[in-house]
């Protein structure tokens, strides 16, 4: 495939969404042609999935037919909008991709889905196709959820405490991804989140140019 | 578990809904509790996948897209209604189950999905369950499309062309069946199809009686 393909990943308030835009504006700069797009719901098939994942009773489904849908939604994504664009020569940068799903349902809640698993599914979707860059916002999640709070505005004690219930939860998400950059190095640059929207940007831009070779 | 698990299989007008029925009359009479159920689309949940996976642009997803989905109604199916069923001691009659979806996606449509990746999704979605019995209910595909098209009643001829362009695609879901069968022959059992419901029903009777221990 001539294009390139970029995922973005961290826990919640990194700034992925933000990053993705700028990084795109980037390299549209540079005559790139850019698709922003996401994980889950990145096709309209993708959406309709997103929306039975994220809505209802939230035992709806167990932890691997949960798998099985946010897999059914990454082959959607590759095979209708990542892999055509990436052979038109478009770079894509997603918003999520599996390594997402492998920090939240290996890591973030504690290896309730087996390794294995989690890696026979990509198989079955990807097969050897991986992301040529992923960056990992790394962010401490009491900085990254108070941001979330910021954003969310006004917010009520019920939902402070919720989250101060989960903070274990993203802790493990944290450690999840920081594991995953361990395992490919090559793959996974971590960037520390915790600074300016600007600061970010430019080392986002100075890594992706030193690994994707742009000048 | 307590409970046993017997599926039906087979192509298009070969009876399965009439005699998972009969079945079901006969062992709730010798004192067995029953729960007939289907696939997909046995649970609620699976019910909204069904939806999904039959209507709209029939090219929406992908083959293993749609397998994806498949399982996930088959994993919600197993730990939401089969599983809970027979560990109560019910016995579950289940109308199609996993060797529909390989006899369609790798025998019907001419191996469309690799056998190795059915077989890595059945393990991850059921391990190394498996149903106690199935009764594939055999029939040349012209004469099951004959009832099916005498069941729809009010036919076009435009749907008889439909048909007939697609009977090479039911000569190798049929295939596909006697092939799992001889693969796999203390569980699957092959029953002539093309003859009355009353003595197809009495050969279930007798299969049932001798394979799983009713009297």
């Amino acid at each position: 495939m001539k294009g390139k393909f970029i995922t973005l990943e961290g826990g919640e308030g990194c700034g992925k969404s933000t990053q993705a835009r700028l990084l795109s504006a980037y390299l549209q700069n540079k005559g790139i042609e850019v698709i922003t797009t996401k994980e889950p719901g990145g096709t309209p098939e993708g959406k309709i999935l997103r929306e039975l994942l994220v809505t209802g009773d939230k035992d709806k489904f167990d932890a691997i037919a949960e798998c099985l849908l946010y897999y059914a939604d990454r082959r959607c994504h590759l095979t209708k909008l990542v892999w055509p664009a990436m052979d038109e020569g478009k770079w894509v940068i997603s918003d999520r991709y599996a390594d997402s799903t492998e920090a939240y349902q290996y890591y973030g809640y504690n290896k309730r889905v087996e390794h294995q698993i989690l890696e026979n599914m990509y198989q079955i979707v990807a097969g050897d196709f991986k992301p040529d860059l992923t960056l990992i916002l790394d962010i401490d999640p009491e900085v990254g959820m108070r941001r979330s709070f910021a954003k969310a505005e006004a917010m009520e004690v019920k939902e402070l405490r919720f989250e101060s219930r989960q903070l274990e939860f993203h802790k493990n998400l944290r450690q999840g991804f920081l594991e995953i950059a361990k395992r490919e190095p090559e793959r996974c640059i971590v960037l520390n989140a915790d600074t300016t929207v600007e600061d970010l940007h430019h080392e986002i831009v100075r890594v992706v140019n030193e690994k994707l070779g742009i000048e």
